[in-house]
Order: structure tokens, then C-alpha cells, then sequence
């Protein structure tokens, strides 16, 4: 299936819709979602009725090879605002991301609104989207098991280079995002970098890898003492029931409510601090989110991350992480247990 | 010396002469440059006469671990702009890549124009940084000694996985971009990714390290046929003829020139596809650029690299890239030979 043109299609109905005769990316990766060419310095994407890439001269060889919709060597912003008025585009939709200097450029020639027409068409994956995320989770979770975390005696940061090593090695393309390796007290802080020293207790690790250009996302904490152990359980609850809760018509703050509860119960609500989860796809951070404000219907195809967590500052933190694809109900992607 | 209340003077006394009562930021890097703390997931740094940073709940700690400058937790956004007016901000500047739907929560409360003083600010550097850029530097090139590219067997993304491992070996915090590490016919794409396969030739290598935040950018290209030897000859004598002819006082477009009107001599201006060279810091690309339309005067404290190259679609590419810091006139950072 061509799901480029399923895409492109979905993007210009809504267009037509709302009475807007372009839309303009910028972001790679929703130019490779539309087009199959993600562009590697810059590129300017016009959804119309006959779309069109204007890239960068060093990347027209790439696009030219890989891009399903028109690509002409950008020149310079004047030319381009000719073309597109020429072409009789008055109202012109922009991604919500554009950044204001490129807004400067067209605000005075084109009436301009931000709409999320490409992000509501990427919130739902397409099966071939879903395997390919899959298929990164596969790799790393086989990649962390192979890493042996438990009888390693290096460093965090050498642990952490060999873990993305064995997804490279494993036929993903790279890690997703940088990895978390961390442990001991450092490990409070939700976005830990690894340092250059020796394992302490509790070890977590947040990782994943990059399969076809698609992300996996996952969290795992080892845990020792009694303390520790007592922390992981409550997580544990929190990362169960609101799995157990996701279906198709609950609101995303609603299982970030039911997860946030259960750390609340136990007396740690000031320690959850972040959302209980976000989308992945292309990007490792997409919408929706599983958090409090954010009142978006849960849909079938829809692939969101649960990772709740407690952070005791000083102390140590513990967070659990799965991916989710929602079916007729939430479906864990991977088998990795949370017990390593 | 305390370089971030100096670049904060700066830079507030340029908002001054321009009536502008606060400017925001919102780039990791701008926000790092100016306070100390690099954000893990969002953060407002607005700049005004009592400079604050508003943080995720995540980010707390850390946050006030490492900011040299006030931190208040985010709520929302209606707070945000309430504190500013109450402070009597009425002239709000940005910077120029601050994403629309950000500028859309201020736009209707402040009179919003986005100004480069940051990245003025950015594009002189101080001797701290320049030796973080050295030390970057010197740490991929001894990497790349290391890694013994002309002996060995494994395939390119395997080679380029070994020599960032061994530039976080040698004391950098890991790589400044994703490694160009390819050979062999995609060699005429710039910005290329290394392919499971073996090496051909050419074998380009395009690649970075991180030293406290700072970036390195070197390119060796390792030539072997007749042809390729010539187009390297080619591209030696562009990179050697910019690199002398840099000086303060010049326009960073007379550079690009020079180099430029070398490969043109030879016949090869259209297989030139990319500007002569770029700033370097904490981002790998910041300004100004050795580019044809870029008239910044080349200052003392700038560091641009130098980097032409021939593509020969289908065929093969070369290019040659050091990074220059400008003193009286421009100096090569480290010392790796152009024929490893």
C-alpha cells in the first residue's frame, strides 16, 4: 500500500476543509513522512494540490533518488513566495513547529495559521509503522539482554556505548535517543547522563533503538535494597494498571490520572514528575501524551510509551517504561520482563 | 573569569539601546551559553534586568544545580506572561528560531520581533571555549590515528561505531554529529551515512567529538586512483588557498570566493554543492558561514571551518575540512596531515 499518498491525501482534505490552498513543512521527519526523503540540511515541503520539495543543492542527488513528490533546488525565499502566489495560494498553513525566521519570510505575502494537520495524520500508525517500531523494540530489548547489565564492571558510559554497539549490531540503525545508563543517587534525575563511573544501586537504564527510521523507547531499574525494592513495587503497580486501563474512547489524561493515582496512594505523588507517557513513531517524542492536559480521544493505531516513576532527590530514582500499541485494548510491544 | 555575566551584560545592553525589556530563548545551547544549565527536555529563558529560567519539574533539580541564573518551576503559560507584564515588559525579543506556536502564547501580549543577540554573541568566542574546541579537536584527531582506517576490514558503520568508542575512550563525551563515515560511489553525497558494506574507495571520513559542550568538525578523504588523486589535488589547493587568505577584516563571502574560484579554475564549480564552511561551538553549525551570501566581517574569536569539496554524482566525492580559529590571521586547530 502507498501509504505516502494515503497520508498526503488524509492532509489534503483537511486543507480543503479549513480553506487553505498550502501547507508547510520543515521538520525532517514530516518531510519523510510524506515524501519518503528525509532531508539532511534543510528543505521547505508544500502540501498542495501538486506538492512540492524545495531542497538544498547538496541533497538534490538523495531527493531526486528517493522523494515520491516534486523536488526543486531551492534558490532563495523570494523565488519561492512567486511560486507558490502564482500558483493562486492565498491561505497558507504552516506545521506548529516552524520556527519564526522562516515565518518572517512568508508572513507578508500569505495569510498564515499553524495547524497539526501532519501530526494528527502521524498520531495514527499505519501496520507497516507499527512493525517497524516492533521490530526497533525486538532489537533492543534482545540487545540489553545480550549487554548482561547484571555482571558488567565497567564504567556507566562504556556500558552505555556498548549497549547501543549491540543494536547496531542487532540491525537497528542507531539508538533512538541518547541512552540513559545510570545509577546510585544520579539516577533521581529522569534524563541522567552516563558518567565515567562504576555501577551503584539502583541501575536504570532507558533505551532504544532506530529500525527503518522508527523508534523504540523502553525502561528497566535493577533494584537491591529494601528500599529500592519497595519504590520498584509501587512503579510496578502504576505501570500495570494504567496498561491495563488503555483503551480506544478513554481521554490520554485519564490513564495519565489512573497511573499518577497509584504513586499518590503510596504517598510519592510529588515524586512523579513528568507525564506518565508520549507517542513514538518517526520522532521518539510525538503526540499525543499520556499527562493531565492532554484530552485527546485514545484511537486504535495509536503507539504510546507508559513509564511512570518515582525520583527520591539525593537518594535514587526508579521508572518502568513499556511501549503500547492500542488494538481493541493496550498491547505491550516486546516481551521484555520487568524483572531483568 | 565569570564568561556567562559577561556574555549576559552583552547582550543586555544591546536590548537596552534597542528598548526591548526582556528576550527569550528557548534553544538548549543559547540557554547553556547564558546560564550554565543545559535543559533535558523544555525550558524560557527570559533575559531582562533580573534574568530567570522557567524550567520543567523534571529538570528542577539539576537545574539549580547548574544555572548561574534564577530558576522558577513552568506552570503554564498565562503565569508566564502575567509575571512578565507585571514586571513591565512591553517590548519582547526572540530569537529568530523560536518555533510559531510558542510565539503564538505571546504575540497578543507583547510587541514580539526576534533579534540575533545571542548569536552575535556566540559567534565570538572566548579563550575558554576555543580550547574546549581544541581539546575536541585534538581528541577526534588522535581518534582517528587510533582507529587505523587504512588496515582495517570491518564495514563502514562498524568503523564509524569504533571511532566514536574510541573518542569516548580518549575523554570526550561522545560525537558533535552522527559520523560520516563512507566510501566508494555515495561518497558524491554530503552529508552520507555509513552503509553496511565494505570499503571502497575513496574512503571519506566527515566526523566530531565533544569536549564540555563544544563541538569539533574535520574531513579526510583517502584517495587512491588516478582520478580521485587529481580531484584531490583539486580540493587541497581550494582548502589551502581559503585557510591563507583568512583574516580579520574581510567578509566571510570573499572567503567563500576564494575557495570557490579554485575548483571553478578546474572546471568543477557545479560539483561544489555546499557553502565553503560553517561556525562551530556548542552547536555543530552556528554562524557565520564561509557562504556566498553571508557579509559578516570575520572577526578575532571566530572559529569557522574551512571545507570544500568535489562531488562527481555516481563516481565519487572529495572533501577537505579543518576548523580555523581566527587570531591576526587564520590558524588551523590541531595538526593531522591531509594525507593520513
Amino acid at each position: 500500500m502507498d501509504y505516502e499518498k494515503l497520508h498526503l491525501n488524509n492532509i489534503l482534505n483537511k486543507m480543503e476543509n479549513d480553506d487553505y490552498q498550502g501547507y508547510m513543512l520543515t521538520l525532517f521527519t514530516n518531510i519523510e513522512y510524506i515524501s519518503n526523503y528525509k532531508p539532511t540540511s534543510f528543505a521547505f515541503c508544500i502540501i498542495k494540490e501538486n506538492p512540492i520539495i524545495y531542497t538544498s543543492q547538496m541533497d538534490m542527488e538523495i531527493a531526486l533518488k528517493n522523494s515520491t513528490i516534486e523536488i526543486k533546488q531551492f534558490d532563495n525565499f523570494d523565488n519561492m513566495v512567486d511560486d507558490l502566489k502564482k500558483e493562486g495560494i492565498k491561505n497558507l498553513a504552516i506545521e506548529p513547529s516552524l520556527t519564526y525566521n522562516i515565518y518572517e519570510k512568508f508572513r507578508d505575502d500569505f495569510n498564515i495559521n499553524s495547524k497539526d494537520y501532519i501530526e494528527k495524520e502521524r498520531m495514527i500508525k499505519t501496520p507497516a509503522e507499527i512493525k517497524n517500531i516492533t521490530k526497533a523494540t525486538e532489537i533492543a530489548q534482545l540487545s540489553l539482554k545480550q549487554l548482561d547489565l547484571l555482571n558488567r564492571n565497567e564504567t556507566e558510559d562504556v556500558i552505555a556505548f556498548e549497549l547501543v554497539k549491540l543494536m547496531i549490531e542487532n540491525g537497528s540503525s542507531g539508538e533512538s535517543f541518547d541512552t540513559i545508563l545510570t545509577s546510585g543517587s544520579p539516577s533521581s534525575l529522569p534524563h541522567a547522563t552516563p558518567q565515567a563511573k562504576q555501577l551503584e544501586t539502583p541501575i536504570l537504564v532507558d533505551w532504544g533503538s532506530k529500525y527503518k527510521g522508527y523508534c523504540s523507547d523502553n525502561t528497566r531499574t535493577i533494584v537491591y535494597t529494601e528500599k529500592e525494592h519497595e519504590i520498584f513495587d509501587i512503579v510496578k503497580e502504576s505501570h500495570d494498571k494504567a496498561i491495563k486501563a488503555i483503551k480506544p474512547g478513554l481521554k490520554c489524561c485519564e490513564i495519565d490520572k489512573i497511573a499518577r493515582d497509584v504513586i499518590g496512594e503510596y504517598g510519592y505523588e510529588k515524586n512523579f514528575i513528568h507525564s506518565t507517557g508520549h507517542s513514538l513513531g518517526l520522532d521518539i517524542h510525538e503526540t499525543p501524551s499520556f499527562s493531565l492536559k492532554d484530552n485527546t480521544i485514545i484511537e486504535k493505531g495509536m503507539v504510546i510509551t507508559v513509564e511512570p516513576g518515582i525520583y527520591l532527590e539525593g537518594e535514587f530514582g526508579v521508572r518502568l517504561e513499556d511501549t503500547i500499541s492500542i488494538e481493541n485494548k493496550g498491547k505491550i510491544i516486546g516481551n521484555l520482563s520487568l524483572n531483568l
